[in-house]
Parts: structure tokens; sequence; C-alpha cells
């Protein structure tokens, strides 16, 4: 029914970018105790992706206790894909790292084989992007090019470049996140998403926009293209995210 | 949260184009044991509003019987707002009536007094309107003006001007409901809502995006101004209708 990407990514028996649209759910627990113990609880939730937010992580900075957290967190998930995000202070994140220190933190993670995707801003240039690039073709690790605006909705125009670009950076993934003023802001970024899937934009899509007013997104964004949707389990990590109990029941009312 | 209308139409204890979006459900039985057991069946489900779709009627050509099953069914429906609609066979009607049969039975039908909304089609001519207009103010009926189009949806800015001219020739409420062949026509039909309600139309809005693939538009176009949405209760009078526990169900999401 809805259109499929042509360049679908597939980790082990998840397929991104086809009918299903996926839900990912986030983990950004301070502490390893809270983090092992709340995938514990979100796996039970069936969710088709888990990102592990490691910019929350107490120990964000200290490349051993991550990697260790990594190798815990990739034994209790089993098989789910696992997306790596350590999100800049600039787009949202918690922790403040300078480019460097995430780069190497992120190909470290990456050379684990414990991380499936890897979300890097797009805004980290494309020394860093190239990088972790090479990276993870040694680790089959896939690579998510994002963009993220939590103050407002650029331009339809502006917004269908960004996921062009991710895909010409070389991302396996285009991911979008934008804040709306109003609902008129909400159809900018859907529509966005609809023309990039006409053809621009061959690879999966993961577009949203946030708060209360954006929620319609979040539920039927994969009507407009939209592969994955973020939902909650137990952490929120962007404002306006749903419950997955009721994200699956909208996307079963919508099949 | 969202855009109300700023000429909300009250009837009795039912405020059309507030902030709650409110559900209708219709009844299309060809039969009238049916009809009006169907009627009480579908109030159990607590719908805001009840269509009764005349032309499905077998009787629909003779008025006598009709104004008996209408006195009948608002017995039955007590003070749920009935909207009295007879859809000419071009706009998706069962019926085959001639213009000035329609126009003597929605007139006989409003005189009665049982009636709270009576829908009109645009295309029945400013005539048939006026006079519709006419006879609904000596018994405090509301008027719907509407469009339908079951093959395509039209421009953005031909769907703004359906809903801007529904106010101009005098509607209670504007309605506007066409067929997406693709997403892209589904977000035509919310853009043009949404630009709508940003000043240029002041009623109560019903629009909607038929089909499997507007079925989003029923779920969520309230965020986009439309006021009305048109669930299953027993009988579907248009493709794409979803069952009221399911559009309950997301809008209290959404919520």
């Amino acid at each position: 029914m809805r259109k499929q990407s042509s360049r679908q990514v597939v980790i082990r028996d998840t397929v991104i970018g086809a009918e299903k649209v996926l839900i990912c759910l986030p983990l950004s627990a301070k502490r390893k105790s809270e983090l092992l113990a709340r995938a514990g609880e979100i796996i039970k939730l069936g969710p088709d992706l888990i990102e592990w937010r490691v910019d929350c992580f107490e120990h964000a900075r200290e490349m051993d206790k991550c990697l260790l957290v990594l190798r815990e967190l990739r034994k209790k998930i089993g098989s789910i894909p696992l997306i790596f995000t350590c999100r800049s202070e600039l787009e949202g994140g918690q922790n403040t790292m300078s480019g460097p220190e995430r780069l190497e933190l992120v190909t470290g993670a990456i050379s684990t084989g414990d991380v499936d995707i890897a979300d890097i801003e797009m805004s980290s240039g494309a020394g860093f992007i190239d990088r972790v690039k090479e990276v993870g073709e040694e680790s089959l690790c896939k690579l998510i090019l994002s963009y993220h605006n939590f103050d407002r909705t650029p331009a339809e125009e502006f917004v269908v470049e960004k996921l062009v670009q991710a895909e010409e950076m070389g991302g396996d993934i285009a991911k979008v996140a934008v804040m709306p003023q109003n609902s008129g802001d909400v159809l900018t970024l859907l529509s966005a998403t609809c023309r990039a899937r006409t053809g621009l934009v061959k690879i999966p899509m993961i577009t949203m926009s946030m708060g209360a007013v954006g929620a319609i997104s979040r539920l039927g964004g994969g009507v407009f293209g939209s592969d994955i949707t973020f939902a909650t389990g137990i952490d929120a990590t962007a404002p306006g995210q749903l419950p997955i109990g009721d994200v699956r029941k909208v996307m079963d009312i919508l099949d």
C-alpha cells in the first residue's frame, strides 16, 4: 500500500523501508543498572528496534565503561537491531563532548560489532561522517544521517534537501526531526517526506514533527514515507513521543 | 490546542467547531424496520451526531413515508443531533430523484422540526440552497453545504475555494469529501483544510480524504481544522470510514 524504499536496510530478520512501519524504543538512563533493567523491561514490549542514547549515560565520556555497558546491553536485547546514538548538545544531546570525543566513542562502539546502526548528525561534517562510514563498513554497521531542529520547522524545500543530503553523504537511512509551531508546520514535514519518497530519496527515512501538535506524524507518518517511528517504552527522548501500545494500536487501525 | 471555528454551531448540548472533534455515525438502511433497529443499536455507541442518508431508504421518493420514519427515528435517538441527507446520484447517492423532488423532501423534512441539520450539495444551485435556508431558518435547522468527489482530489486551491464558497452561500457548516489517488492527495486535502481554518473560513468544517489511503484524515483531520469525522456504527456510507471505537481510541491518544 504505502511506498517502499528502493534501498531497504536489512539487519538480521528486520527489514527497514518495507511495507511495515517499524517502532523504535529509546533508552536514555543515566546509570548502567537502570539502563540494563529498562532494556529488560522494554524488550517485553516487542520493539522492532532499540536506540541507546549514550549521551544520556553518566559515563558517556569514558570509552571503556561505555563499551562494557554496550556489551551487556547487546546480550540483553539479543537480536533486536540496536541504534547507537551520541547526540551532540547542539541537537538535543545531554552531554558536553567535543567532536573528536564523540567520533572516538562512536567508532570504538561500532568496532565492537555490537552496534547495528549508528546515528550521526549531518552537522558533524563530512570528515566525521566518512570516518564513521569507513569503520561501519568493516563492522557491517549501518548509518543514519540525521538533522534535528528543536525550535522550529524549516521550509519544506529545506527539509527535502536534508533528506536528499543524507543519502548523498552516504547515509543508509535519512532522519529529520523538527519542531512545529502550528499544524501547518506538521503538514510541511509530512509534505517534505512525501515529496522525498516520490523518487528523490531511495533510502529509508525517519521523519517526525515533534511535540503534541506533531503527534499525528508519529502515528501516521508511515503513510507519507517515514519508515520508523520512535515511541516510549520507559524513556522518552523527544517531545511528543507516545507509548508503544498506543502507536501500535493506531498502526493496526490504519492497516 | 487545535484551532476552533469562530462561528460555532450549537444544537442543544452539542457544540460543533469547539475544541472537541465530534463523531457522526450514518444510517443508510433500506428498510424502515432495519433503520430503526440500527438507530437503537448505534445510540449505544455514544455518537455525537447521527446522519440519516434518506437516499438509501427504499421509499425515499414517498414524502409521507419518509416523514413517518423521521418522526420515529427522532423519538429513538432523543436529543442527539440529526443530520438529514438526501444525496444526489451525482455525488454518491443511492436513489434517482430529480432536483425538485429532493428539494420537496428536504424542505418537508425540515418543516417537521425533527431535523437539526440538512446536508445539501453546493452543486444543487443557489435557488435550491436559498429555499432550504429559508425553511431551515423557520425551523431552527442548520445547513451543511457540501462538495464530494469520489474519483479524485482536486487541487488545494479548488478545495479551499469550495470551503470558502460553502460559507459564502450561507452554509452553517462546510463539508468536502474527496478521493485520493495517493498519499500526496491526502496532504492536499489536509493542507486545504489547514489553510481554510487559518482565517479564510469561519464556520465549522468537515473534510475528509476517502478510501484506505485517506484513513489518516478521518483520525487526525481535527488537528488541521476538521470539526466532525464520520465513522461506522453499523452502516458505512463512504469508503474508508472506520469503526467508531477505533476513531475514539485514536482521538484519545492524540489528546
